[in-house]
């Protein structure tokens, strides 16, 4: 432990490390010697005061026996390591390198946290919209969102994609994305699928007054991505749905700050459980899908919801919403719980996969009224077709945001959309 | 299982999925519908001829029950589906989305393995120099190569710098890496620590006669990469460091097929722990740290070995030399043990950390004649020094290709350095 009362200069790794015997001290000093300076005991002292500033320090390490609780069944540490921000450059890349870099791939170790120096957190800006962006871009403040993902769009044209944008245009979406599967393609090149897209919208607002923004999937040779995210915007795209864990934060960190490429940025969560899901190994999802994403500049972060068809743990989900919305993630806040108001806009969350009507009670129990609620096989299974699945989905957003169950929020107010999805799915409480 | 006679537009994907009761035909059927068209059985029949190209199919699946052998202790079944290759472009990022994107957060499944359509595999020229380019490159072909990492690089200025490379080159290494966590800085920035580096190489040289090529690590926000790269080149830089898995294989590959980017390429496994470590989620370190890196164009890759101090299991470095070294990509060659003649040249393997000249024995066992024998503290910390510790592993390389044990040929050739290290470490058998 050193002795440092200020680690405004620090970037601070939190790391769970498993072992049964391992002696954690050594262990972290191994890793905040190593991973910095390289060397520092067989220093001369005259090297070691020009060192100083480059040695990684050991924060704090908090071993838990197994026993001490019921929930520890294995001896585990978490271990702090303060990595001094002179020692890499502004990129989540270089950070990623210093922190979890070699270690990742030494022994029981996962990366369950990490802080930020007042320097290195200066270099982002975030979000450029966020939440709140999103919801002026729509004009929607008063509830949460509703989106929706294409059924299909491998092999449809483009009169198959604007059939399927009108039909969930007309069912009262907010927000439509492309299928993260899918890519530039001679049947719907993404210039020609952003125009018909946005001619659907303008149609559907006839009908429903609403806005709607078009996550069109930003793909292709990372070099020309910038190019490409131009091209699409100077086809009226409105947003952007981006694979950032095929690309590497840094990628959406340079194209959402990019002055030229003005509109939000949606990540989806594709390849992120090569990272979160083993308790041994990888980066968290607070970090992984949380904080970095919020960091990199997405406006709206998708991920599995514990309630669908692909889940991730509840805790997780609220880790995640706890890192998008309110964390403040300096250095300054490493203390649990310590929240002041975050200097970056929040990112709007969107539990996602297998979601149905019946879950949006649970969606707003526990995200709340900034959610998005994001739908696909929910809207598109409706027994009574597309529009009304879409139906059946505000009016379970407008059951649940005035505490009604959704039985006798269909019953009094003759909702057949949403008393058909029920059911069909019933609903989960 | 469908009944498809040339799978030669496809690429396919090997998943380890572990379940106690899963139906393992549903959950393949699933993704190879799922992750291709969307829905099948229920399209109307002249939608489905116009769909058959895009929609995947499930190879095979081997389901192996809990004591069918003694390794066999949890349910678990290796599921190959085929994807259309006509269902993305020819990147990396879209590949790795459309097998393991969505999928890889769904339920205990690891990608163990892919094979490339013709087309895809097309599209990639592997590393440019590759093995025998190295080689050539290094006028040394007769044994295999040996490398060594600065002690520290971090703090240090241009002249620290030099030291230690006049020192490793007179020890008589054929390449030297930086660490992969020195960034761009004031002390030592790219193109001034390639040029003083390149002056002290040509100074050991006047003494050794040795070529030697000096991996420098190319960093920077990813946009800016390419020109980082020619930067260094104008410099003099001849070879470079590259953190693949924190900028994504894409970005390697467009690197590395750039006709003005003339060096090789070296591939750290920086962050490889966040994918291969895990029984049950992540990529298996043969596609990670071998098929990828390879097709993406490393002509040398780096990872732990099963010797040293960041532990690999066996197995797991014989697949990564497999993929580096022998095996053909080409989805013609699914069977198990079919090896043609790679279309790629071959990446040198390089099993790194924790290495001493008493491992070398072990190291050329294992991989051969073409490997690269790389150290770091087994260099600094011989009781004779820096240039002593490179002699005793250029000692120990000779007496290994003789078939001379370690301990014989220091007696009978008075090779001090070589005794001294045994001494300090002793010999790993």
């Amino acid at each position: 432990m050193t002795n440092i009362s200020n680690w405004s200069d620090y970037c601070v790794a939190t790391y769970r490390c498993y072992d049964a015997k391992a002696d954690f001290h050594k262990k972290a000093l191994g890793i905040a010697v190593g991973m910095t300076v390289g060397s520092w005991t067989d220093l001369p002292e005259t090297k070691k005061q020009s060192m100083q500033k480059h040695l990684g320090h050991i924060v704090s390490i908090e071993v838990h026996e197994p026993g001490e609780s019921p929930e520890v069944t294995e001896r585990y540490a978490d271990i702090r390591i303060a990595y001094p921000d002179v020692n890499f450059t502004s990129e989540l890349s270089a950070l990623l390198i210093t922190i979890f870099g070699k270690v990742s791939m030494d022994g029981k170790l996962k990366l369950i946290d990490v802080h930020f120096s007042e320097r290195f957190y200066q270099a982002f800006q975030g979000p450029k919209f966020g939440l709140d962006g999103v919801r002026d871009l729509l004009g929607v403040h008063d509830r949460p969102l509703f989106m929706s993902i294409f059924k299909s769009v491998i092999g449809h044209d483009l009169a198959g994609l604007r059939e399927q944008f009108l039909a969930m245009s007309l069912g009262g979406v907010d927000l439509i994305k492309d299928d993260e599967i899918l890519f530039e393609n001679p049947l719907t090149p993404i210039d020609k699928r952003v125009a018909i897209c946005r001619e659907a919208a303008e149609e559907a607002k006839q009908t429903t007054g609403q806005n709607i923004l078009y996550a069109v999937n930003l793909t292709g040779p990372t070099f020309k991505l910038r190019e490409q995210a131009k091209k699409a915007i100077d086809a009226g795209a409105t947003a952007f749905l981006f694979n950032v864990l095929a690309y590497g934060f840094d990628v959406l960190h340079e194209l959402s700050s990019d002055p030229e490429i003005n509109v939000p940025f949606m990540a989806h969560p594709a390849m992120a459980g090569c990272f979160y899901p083993s308790q041994y190994h990888g980066i968290s999802a607070n970090v992984v899908l949380g904080k970095l994403m919020r960091l990199a500049g997405a406006d709206i972060v998708l991920f599995p919801s514990p309630y669908g068809s692909v889940v991730m743990p509840r805790e997780e989900n609220m880790a995640i919403k706890h890192a998008l919305l309110t964390q403040d993630f300096a250095v300054d806040y490493l203390s649990e719980g310590a929240d002041a108001t975050n200097k970056l806009k929040r990112s709007f969350a969107v539990p996602s996969a297998g979601i149905h009507p019946g879950l949006v009670p649970l969606i707003l129990r526990d995200f709340g009224h900034d959610v998005i609620v994001n739908a696909g096989g929910g809207i598109f299974g409706h027994p009574m077709g597309t529009v009304a699945g879409g139906q059946a989905f505000r009016q379970a957003i407008s059951a649940s945001q005035n505490g009604i169950d959704l039985q006798s929020y269909a019953s009094s107010n003759g909702c057949a959309e949403l008393q058909s999805a029920i059911d069909t799915w019933g609903v989960r409480s």
